[in-house]
């Protein structure tokens, strides 16, 4: 008889791999079991369907149940939830919410693809109707019907991550009034503040009214309660971050690392032999920090699943880890992010030393040029680059790929001043403003007598 | 008395070294000689002065001879020539051309940025006051001049490389019919003959009439004669591309390389003791084929300069090489190469395998998503990436800056998958195109057995 691999979780942590699998080995059996109505979506692309940019639930679907029955043979089996793992008879228990009913699938191979939630603190009424996360497609089903039914009049986001702002652009864009709502002093804590501060402005001139360092203490039918008044809320988003399903797999005794997430070796293994993670449920190895870190992004994601699927039927993949690279906009204002801010190279023990430039998207004599910054940070003595964070006009936020490849590298920033980039006057200045700010960095060195005369 | 630092040429393969030199050494004299009308200007620019986009020829200069003297204390003299150097006496000869007169100035260090001037071949009517090069600001300016008075009916431009796109698109835009002209049988021949092929075709849709395989044989007042007829042309532009002034260097015996350009080492020395010289007057190395090339590009010129700079004050600083990185575009469609094109690596004795992937410029269920195409070469067995070259919407090009560094740090195909690129669905699919096209070889060399299972 045939191995069968079964797959728990049918987005991307267990699907890429799933497909993986069959391109590489025809004879192996795969069962792919999610507890929800969908495969592979682009959870990303949510905000656009809220704003109404993307018509429809089915266009964010990279491959349908049928596609993967079809193309790869993969029996998926919607609104099955895995109840249980038994390692020692290798086997999963499945509850079929479709049918009412529960069985035992055997498996040789079980790669756990759980994904994550939304984070929810435990707060009067947080778990109201109108109070929505936006992690699955059925969560934005949900909170589509839910803002046709209120109109969106007023609509409240707890949390200044990168959801949340994408989540509250898109309500702006239906016509709602919208209130983002953060604890801390700052939007995007993966920035700098200055960088968030930046970010913050551009929401503000969008009409969003930005409320820092507020509490939320609870919510009711129509309202979020903060330690200064209620805010009218005709529906709630959380932005709050997620957390792992990694429950699962610890019950099951797999080992569980930071925050709850699944542990994995550089070929997606978990602890336990014949079992594999990948994706939202598990953690990643920082490149520049050099720690577990846990980093729940689809891209992430998709890299992970690919290694998995390629490594469980017999091949060699592995995925030496990630940079916490990340980009967004607010309206026209890009901002984008890759290795260590000031706070994670600080937290890490690196010395270092940051140069922050200004310079535009286009050369500057174009009329359509716009103001960008470049913030980088190299390593004391090594010059070595540790992160950038870039904000500015359109065109300004994928440049930090150039930063993201010179980490992946370990790269110095002399490397990037020297990096052959390509230039055109409606593409960027002669010197790019990645090259602006490497060059910053290098001169800085070289007055402090560590270089050139 | 200080050291005196004389600079052959105002542009950028000059003035960078002396503004550098200047931030370094407070007591050296600096002397720059520029033969023309203006110093350190965007000649990448022109073609948008041409088009209306940027108003004012000043626009282009980045830096005014009064700001040089200002700012950074360097005797800038304009249509100042340097008819000679004296390695042995240590002096130039100048010919002051505003007050008829010829005097000698003597060097301690000197500096030969004397850039490049278009390729005129020996044709019959070749020297009419109607056929321009677009190489300095004094050409720009001579142009426009013409283009008003004849009110640019009939442009012909002969040579399809990147300037005489960049022209043709921008006549274009002033409302003239266009022509363009070019022997081989495709456009750009630095691109493969397929990616070219795009570019063609978007060039036609703009209404520019296209003449490929097409040999011009002479020039006539009102008209360029070619194997097939003659064209109507009120306006010639020549973009046969560039030949290096390396005369005034060689005279003095110093040593010529590629193309008659001026050879320099990794520092920018020539053969000459205390002799530098930088830019598109001089030659490069290329990092992926290792072999000495001749790249006249400002963004080349400005780093070889600015490490003249720093070394003729005693400093220390390489200049690495390029990697021929080019990006343009031709109204919406954007391309860009970076490396070896298939015809390179092949004369570079390079096995490679090559994929060619079709993505979109965005998440593709976004409306704005536009196609795009990346094309990448990797060498057989090592799997190091060897170049790449990108065509496609808004937000394609400088993508090929990935590459670039992936190219600097001579990563494979392998390191360009695993990169933690930035991703957001208005700025790309999860894959980035780039990644896709790196998958594509990983995948084949996989399926040949030197990878994967």
């Amino acid at each position: 008889m045939a191995e069968r691999l079964v797959v728990v979780g049918g987005d991307a942590g267990g699907m890429t791999a799933a497909a993986q699998a069959r391109r590489r080995n025809d004879a192996i059996e795969i069962v792919a079991l999610e507890r929800g109505n969908w495969t592979s979506y682009s959870a990303c692309g949510i905000p656009y369907l809220v704003s109404g940019a993307v018509g429809e639930l089915a266009q964010l679907v990279a491959r349908s149940p049928q596609e993967f029955r079809a193309r790869f043979r993969i029996d998926v089996r919607l609104r099955h939830e895995v109840m249980g793992i038994d390692l020692d008879a290798r086997k999963v228990e499945v509850r079929d919410h479709g049918h009412d009913r529960t069985f035992t699938v055997g498996f040789d191979q079980l790669l756990i693809g759980t994904g994550a939630r939304p984070r929810r603190p435990p707060l009067p009424g947080i778990d109201g109707d109108h109070v929505h996360g936006v992690q699955t497609l059925d969560d934005a089903a949900h909170l589509l019907e839910h803002a046709a039914d209120v109109k969106s009049r007023n609509v409240v986001v707890v949390g200044g991550g990168y959801i949340g702002l994408e989540i509250a652009e898109a309500f702006v864009e239906r016509g709602a009034r919208v209130t983002v709502v953060e604890a801390s002093p700052q939007l995007m804590g993966t920035l700098d503040p200055e960088v968030a501060a930046v970010i913050a402005d551009a929401m503000k001139r969008m009409g969003i009214d930005v409320r820092l360092g507020l509490e939320v203490t609870g919510f009711e039918p129509r309202g979020v309660r903060t330690e200064d008044g209620t805010i009218v809320a005709d529906l709630v988003v959380l932005g709050l971050g997620v957390v792992p399903n990694g429950e699962l797999a610890g019950a099951a005794g797999i080992e569980l690392g930071v925050a709850g997430a699944v542990r994995v070796d550089r070929r997606q293994r978990t602890s336990a032999d014949g079992v594999w993670a990948a994706g939202d449920c598990c953690e990643s190895f920082h490149l520049v920090s050099q720690r577990d870190v846990y980093v729940p992004l689809g891209t992430v994601a998709n890299k992970q699943s690919r290694v998995a699927g390629i490594n469980l039927v017999g091949g060699y993949a592995t995925f030496p880890g990630v940079l916490g690279t990340a980009v967004t906009r607010v309206c026209d204002t890009e901002v984008a992010r890759t290795g260590l801010n000031e706070r994670e190279a600080t937290e890490a023990g690196f010395g270092y030393t940051v140069a922050s430039i200004e310079s535009t998207t286009r050369a500057g004599y174009l009329p359509t040029a716009r103001p960008m910054t470049v913030k980088m940070l190299a390593e004391e003595r090594s010059g070595r680059v540790l992160g950038a964070q870039i904000v500015g006009g359109p065109g300004a936020a994928k440049r930090i790929d150039v930063v993201a490849m010179a980490l992946a590298a370990g790269m110095s920033a002399h490397d990037i001043v020297d990096a052959d980039l390509g230039y055109a006057p409606p593409f960027g200045p002669l010197w790019d403003p990645v090259q602006v700010a490497a060059r910053r960095l290098v001169d800085r060195a070289d007055r402090r007598g560590s270089g050139g005369g």
